[in-house]
């Protein structure tokens, strides 16, 4: 695996590749590189949770992190998202995580003379492979399987990177997955599964995985007051949900929103365990771009026709 | 010590072990935990030095920080400071240090699920307990008591999270405590010590302990034109005070209105000497707070049925 | 070498030693100090590459990098640059890399307490030395001395720390270098240099050395539309360069303005090898100064008059 951009590059063998080795990496398994290895966190938005956990990741593998503050670099004197890259793979940096609002950020950085892997960590109502890749942990050390499971992906779809990627892997391991919310924000025509009404949605589904929902990229204003009531997971609702089903959130959570304040950390929930898997996933997927990366060599010398010293 | 969030949590014989041990500290002793460790620094406030002194520690403890920067971070999205609290501890981060504005930030942290001690770093205009330590550390060095030492604390008594929580601090350990400056922003009734002139508290004084105008925080606009002259320490006054007597100024200094800028390095100064024990007063903290923290550990797989690897 | 303010400071045989050591630094030199130390950066305007390439030399050389944000620092109320400094100092860093955007910030630093190696990463439109150093390294391993070589720096003259700083050291070294661009950007009484038209400069120097386009500093507004034809490197012009001649920019890049974007990588520039250079001569001077600075020993009980400890 030479880098990480959408789930869709992934085969299910990769998927299942990353999810053992995340899962060993939680039962305290150690992996580092030989040598001293920097990388950097292009973070273009903010974030709380993909940074740290992406931070946590590269030191629990012994990774030295360059860091990188978008609001004072170059960017704002005009710089190239790819002139940015190119100069972190300049200064020795080993492998980039990005995080951009733009769409498919990275096909600005493919083809041309970048040679070092590049991780997505989301790029604007795109992809965001790794948070794909923890929601599948946890389903699989939930359940074991993915086939023959119902997961009902309940909020704000059209604007949310985990729903299209999260329904295409789960799709394509075997589960089936079904959309609710309002029904506005769901498009007929997008092929990813069919809409169900937020009841039965809830009653029928194993996963019961609920979006954030994301005011700073609505521009329609949506009435929050209502939304619990309407679309989100109430206390009468976690009551109908089948013995065994979990709750799932991507968080950052607005309790009293999407769920319930009460049922954040209530047995069935897995908002926390996660994030813990989000560090392990992670962990998973530098291993990999790092190990199989052969071009990751910076070649130093290559424009040198003189050495100073002999 | 399972936390540390305001100087009266601390008994005398806990501020005692904890001054040994960051003089200990001062004296080159190493301690460091047996397992890779990641702490963070969520600091809601702008701040040099306290933050710098507790990466200072950190560091120095060999411990690794976890970036977090306020104004990139999910709190722009709504998540409450618990939910950010609970999702570095999701990670895996084994302690938080906390600075936030609002006084009592901690009471919503408490009681709950987080289960990783709290440094607090400064709330609101409330305590600031790392602060009161380096100071006591920099009078014991002095004067090898504090009982019978006579201290003056100048300045913005109001707004000062420092002189509260010295204030208290100090009595207890036997000292007596006056307070100076501007009468009106000395509250008669806050039971803290007596109010006296700032000419009779700066000629009886064993240590004249100037407080910071927070320019930031005052609504009523103080003439700090005048404030040298009335409330200040000039060079009149510094030649008035004991011969043994010295200078604490917790900084940032604005130079020219609570100290005559020449004397912010004089020989009675202990304004740098303050800084320098700020880190090893914080590097007793974090070993207390680490070490004694049994719920420290994070129960990853509680909630989970399979594992994936056999 | 105690410091590195501007590159006037330094001898001829300095900056040979630098450069020399800087080269097995590329060639995978190892030095680290003996103890565990720590540097900051104190950078108080944006930038990428400076601040990261500094980033990555003092990683490489085993030191550990308090962080500090300009933005969230005590400077926002009120703090000297010389009071942050010796902030820094006192809780214990060894080194200060300071970019500033006042000229010459760094005269209120010296001749008083502050005892730690101050590295200049640049000041207002003033020096901006270890860019020179990089600049001299990558024409020296291109052409092996400085003797005879012709070096057109071509752009914003007036505004570029870049220019001044190289114009002095290269002619030092025994170069010759000429300016070109926009004439009102260029001052006669500079005594840098003389002027030389765009198509000349290109057609007969071995190192054609660009200069951003500094919109940020500028008052006046460039057509930067006809930048490009009328001083920037066009395809043309590269064709008309000495077949040995090299391209070199000191980044960030506006492409399409002072370079044709499909130059930047051709095989006469050496614009990302530059960037790599940049790491290798911070590392020897961050060596250099850290070695031979005797006052870096911070005096941490000079003021303590009892030990707590016995």
């Amino acid at each position: 695996m030479k880098r990480l951009l959408t789930m869709n590059e992934l085969t299910i063998s990769e998927m299942e590749h990353i999810l053992a080795e995340a899962e060993q990496f939680a039962n305290g398994a150690v992996w580092r590189p030989q040598q001293q290895t920097m990388v950097a966190n292009l973070f273009f938005e903010p974030s709380t949770r993909t940074k740290s956990s992406f931070e946590m990741a590269e030191r629990k593998l012994g990774l030295e992190v360059i860091p990188f503050d978008a609001g004072a670099s170059s960017v704002l004197k005009g710089e190239t998202l790819y002139d940015t890259a190119r100069t972190f793979e300049s200064i020795g940096v080993k492998a980039l995580v990005i995080r951009h609002e733009q769409d498919h950020y990275f096909e600005q950085l493919l083809g041309k003379q970048l040679n070092i892997p590049i991780v997505n960590a989301g790029d604007g109502c795109g992809h965001h492979p790794t948070q794909s890749l923890l929601d599948l942990l946890t389903i699989k050390q939930e359940f074991n399987t993915f086939k023959g499971l119902k997961i009902a992906i309940i909020g704000d779809i059209t604007h949310s990177r985990v729903a299209r990627s999260n329904a295409i892997a789960l799709t394509r391991l075997g589960a089936k997955v079904v959309f609710s919310g309002p029904p506005e924000w769901f498009d007929e025509n997008s092929g990813l599964g069919e809409y169900e009404a937020i009841d039965q949605a809830i009653t029928t589904s194993d996963v019961v995985m609920l979006l954030r929902i994301q005011h700073e990229r609505h521009d329609s204003s949506v009435e929050t007051n209502d939304y619990l009531t309407q679309y989100g997971l109430t206390k009468e609702r976690e009551q109908m949900m089948k013995p065994h089903a979990i709750i799932m959130h991507p968080a950052p959570i607005n309790r009293g929103v999407e769920i319930d304040s009460e049922l954040v950390e209530c047995s069935r929930s897995r908002i926390f365990k996660q994030m813990q898997n989000g560090v392990f996933v992670r962990m998973a997927v530098l291993k990999n771009v790092l190990e199989q990366f052969e071009g990751g060599t910076l070649h130093e010398n290559s424009h040198q026709k003189w050495s100073i010293t002999q």
